[in-house]
């Protein structure tokens, strides 16, 4: 099969981002064969032409969309797979079919964490368990909020893949008049910016309830924009030397934290509020009805950071919130004396 | 007189950043000598010890400010002035009095914007007027809304001059429990970065009221940062190519950006709000009873750029509008392509 030609196409997830996916590839003339968690999904989907739970608003035509709670029917059906699905679930959905379904096709990852078991990017897992071909996977990243999506609000999208013509294939089936789509090669620094960014908004959102202002704030994610550089280069450095850099004065790494620091759309933003009010973690996220990314990536970080002897004071000190039980409101009185 | 001490300080300005400096140094326990444009306000301010028209709600100790309408007298008795007036009417504040008044002084600008009838910033105008000894000069710059400053709550200031003992001096005046400090050497680089954010916020005003989205907000503000840092780097490599390098990464540059472009306290944000609405310049300006830094910095910065060759296609295209009666939503539909 030629890289250019993306064949079938399956999307494996059904919450707000997976949603909002199959809106945009839909909306472009794309049939899309939709992994849906649950029977009485697939069915609403099938009668009423919308997810239940995720963009109530966003309405599919029937013949766009072909849900299915069959996922091993899906990867039969598809040469290329979008996955979707939090991070925290991802190993569980890949493991429960058999290897084979997954070794040969063009996955293009949508997910914005580190898988929790392992502590690996998708496509580090999928190479060290599968022997998977790097050269077939792309991710998706950028400053994108479903909601806006749905709402069809102007959206620019960065495609990073090793293979060009894959990677530009890709990004060509999303440009429309709302998306904007750019491409780079730096699969690893985008997606370590997207998992990063989770962690830092939770920060943020502690800040906005712990009543500090918006000067803090400024401060607060220039310093987080400061530690992500810093790991990024560093990242490169320790396990890619040899790749390119791209530049990260750009979309998916600067733009991607901004967006959920400062949206109110931010789930990650919103758990950081509920922990700075006062909320256990445990408590926190029972409340909140989608997973806050930043959770399970603030332990993966801390992992990766350690293996790698990077320092980064910043998501660490979040860290010992989330995991540590270390007090919000004294975290911050720590900080303060960090940033600059 | 030793570069450690400050002597007596004047105050040139009682906007609100005039009046949230007074606050902070009468605070640590300094003496100001206040010149204030009118003699109402200083009567004003003698009887109700507080700003009559800015951060009205910060009441002084009587014994802490003196209060003036007489700039000749403030520059007389004091050894170190601050200089916090809108860019616009500098020059004719400067010139209102003989030059050797200023000559001797340590002038401290707290002025975010270029002197718009030469284009250059304070310190190169001091050097080029009155071979002023820039050893003398400091800037303090830093995401600080004033009003912040006015409810106590935690900002960071940037102190920047070539001479280290004046620039720990004067720094040293400002921290307190509300206000941390810190310094490097980059006069320009901080001075132009405060300039520029204030073109660029109007830009996020007038996308805000354009109905552009949190997702494109954030790839706009993204791409200006991108652009100040190129302006910075290429103004160092043209004009100062031996002074060294700061890290562009914090907040005097990237954090000044994002208050000023984020929060609703920024009135060249707001400038941008009523352009996007629609209302012509000339109309949002009478509007408002603030000066929009911005406005003047835009012509400024057009100026520099074209005899620097620097390309800032986004500034331009804002000064386009502020300038030139192009329409913010035409402009805006050009911005988009350009943007990543």
């Amino acid at each position: 099969m030629n890289h250019n030609d993306l064949g079938q196409i399956g999307i494996i997830g059904n919450g707000s981002w997976g949603t909002a996916i199959t809106k945009i590839l839909t909306d472009n003339g794309n049939t899309i064969h939709w992994w849906v968690r649950n029977a009485a999904s697939v069915k609403y989907l099938q009668e009423r032409n919308h997810n239940p739970n995720y963009l109530t608003s966003v309405r599919f035509l029937p013949e766009t969309i072909k849900p299915t709670d069959n996922l091993e029917a899906v990867l039969k059906s598809c040469d290329t797979v979008i996955f979707s699905v939090p991070s925290a679930y991802a190993q569980g959905v890949i493991e429960s079919v058999d290897k084979s379904l997954w070794q040969n096709k063009q996955i293009i990852s949508a997910i914005k964490g580190i898988l929790p078991d392992t502590n690996l990017l998708l496509n580090d897992y999928l190479v060290e368990q599968f022997n998977y071909d790097i050269n077939k996977y792309v991710s998706i990243m950028g400053p994108c909020h479903a909601e806006e999506v749905a709402d069809e609000r102007l959206s620019y999208l960065t495609f990073s893949g090793l293979n060009d013509k894959l990677t530009t294939a890709v990004a060509n089936r999303f440009n429309n008049t709302y998306i904007n789509t750019t491409h780079n090669h730096d699969i690893w620094g985008a997606q370590f910016a997207a998992v990063l960014k989770n962690i830092y908004a939770i920060g943020a959102g502690m800040a906005n309830t712990l009543d500090y202002g918006d000067n803090f704030l400024s401060v607060f994610i220039t310093n987080c924009y400061r530690e992500m550089y810093y790991f990024l280069k560093q990242h490169f450095e320790k396990v890619h030397p040899s790749n390119e850099r791209p530049d990260f004065h750009t979309s998916a790494y600067l733009g991607d934290l901004l967006v959920t620091c400062y949206s109110l759309y931010s789930r990650n933003r919103t758990l950081g509020t509920m922990l700075g009010k006062g909320y256990s973690v445990k408590n926190a996220i029972l409340e909140m009805s989608m997973v806050a990314e930043g959770y399970y990536a603030a332990r993966g970080m801390q992992a990766i950071s350690r293996k790698l002897d990077i320092q980064m004071p910043i998501a660490n000190h979040i860290y010992q919130v989330l995991w540590e039980n270390a007090n919000a409101s004294d975290t911050f009185l720590k900080l303060e004396k960090l940033l600059s």
